[in-house]
C-alpha cells in the first residue's frame, strides 16, 4: 500500500496512536488501513467413500490436485462460501455434514476452513480453474502431486478419523507454519 | 475506495474479466482490489462456574457487555488472537479448551470464532478498551446489555449445552442474520 484509497495521498507505515502495531495511516486524511487475514472456504466431497479432487487449472500450483476451496466473499457465511467453491470448481453440488477443520496459515495470512460433504447426486465436472476432476479412494490419493500443506493435513486427518472411529469426526484446529521447500 | 492504493490513479467499480462479481479495479496499473470479510476471535472464559464478561469502553456499543474478542490481525493464529484479545480486554490469562463458536454475520462480513477457556489463576482486569470486567453466574448475566448477537448467541448455547450434557461442547456454526432493531 502506497497511497490512501480513500484520498489518494501517500500514506505512512508507523504505530498509529493507542495502538501497538503498525498500520497504513494516512497523514492527509486521517484514514488507519486495517489489513486482516483471509478465510478460504472449501469442502471434502465424499461419494461411495471415495474423495473428491480437483487438478488446479490456476497458479498457484497449477497442475496439482487440491479440495474445492477459495477466497471467501463479503456478504456470504463460510458454509455458502464453501458451497459456492464447490459448484464453480468441481461442478458438483453437496450437502454439507458440518465443520471438520480449521487451519490457520499465519505466514500467508490465512485461514483455511473445510467442511465434510457428501456429493447429493454423484455428478461433478471440471469449472474454469480446473483442469480436471475426480473421485480417489484412500489408496489413490496423489500425496505427491497436492497443492496445498492444508489439503494434505486435511485428508490425513480425514483418513485417520474414518479408520479409527467409523464415522465420529470432531473438529481439528490446528496450524500450519512456513517449513523449507513448501511451496506456501 | 476511491484510489488505487498501489498507484495512486483513480479506480472504477466493475466486474473484471473473468470474475462475476464487481471489484475496485485500477484502470492505470491493473490492479484489482479484492475485500474480504474479517475474522473477529474470542474466549468463552470460565472461572468456577462464572462467565467473564468486559464493559465496553469504546464504540460501538459503548457501556455494554461482551466476550473478550476483536479482530484478527495479519501474522497471528485464530487461538493467538483469541489470547490477545483476552489478556488485552479482559487482563486475563487463559487456557483454551477447544474452538465452541463459529458466528457468520454476512451483513457486515464478518465472522466471529470464540474459545471455550479457563482462566488459570482467576486473575482479571480492565484494559483501555474495557470499563470494567467481572464475573457472571448463568443466573446473573445481564442479558438485555448485551454488546453483541454473536455473544448472546454463544452464551445461551454454552448454558444450554452446559445443563444438558455436562461438559460435553460440540462446535456450533450458525449465521446472524441482520434483525429489526439489531445494532450490529
Amino acid at each position: 500500500m502506497q497511497y490512501c484509497s480513500s484520498c489518494g495521498a501517500g500514506v505512512a507505515f508507523r504505530i498509529p496512536q493507542g495502538d501497538d502495531r503498525e498500520r497504513h495511516v494516512c497523514e492527509n486524511c486521517g484514514i488507519i488501513h486495517y489489513i486482516n487475514p483471509r478465510i478460504v472456504a472449501g469442502t471434502l466431497p465424499v461419494w461411495d467413500e471415495r474423495i473428491l479432487l480437483c487438478r488446479r487449472a490456476i497458479e498457484p500450483r497449477y497442475g496439482f490436485w487440491t479440495l474445492p476451496a477459495g477466497f471467501m466473499e463479503n456478504g456470504e457465511t463460510t458454509t455458502e462460501a464453501a458451497l459456492r467453491e464447490t459448484l464453480e470448481e468441481a461442478e458438483a453440488r453437496v450437502e454439507l455434514d458440518g465443520l471438520y477443520a480449521v487451519l490457520n496459515v499465519p505466514h500467508i495470512d490465512q485461514v483455511h476452513m473445510y467442511f465434510r460433504a457428501r456429493l447429493i447426486d454423484g455428478q461433478f465436472g471440471a469449472g474454469p480453474e480446473s483442469l480436471e476432476t475426480a473421485l480417489f479412494r484412500e489408496s489413490e490419493i496423489p500425496w505427491e502431486e497436492l497443492a496445498f500443506p492444508t489439503v494434505t493435513e486435511t485428508l490425513n486427518r480425514y483418513f485417520s478419523d474414518r479408520n479409527a472411529t467409523g464415522e465420529h469426526f470432531e473438529v481439528m484446529v490446528d496450524d500450519i507454519r512456513r517449513r523449507l521447500g513448501n511451496n506456501r
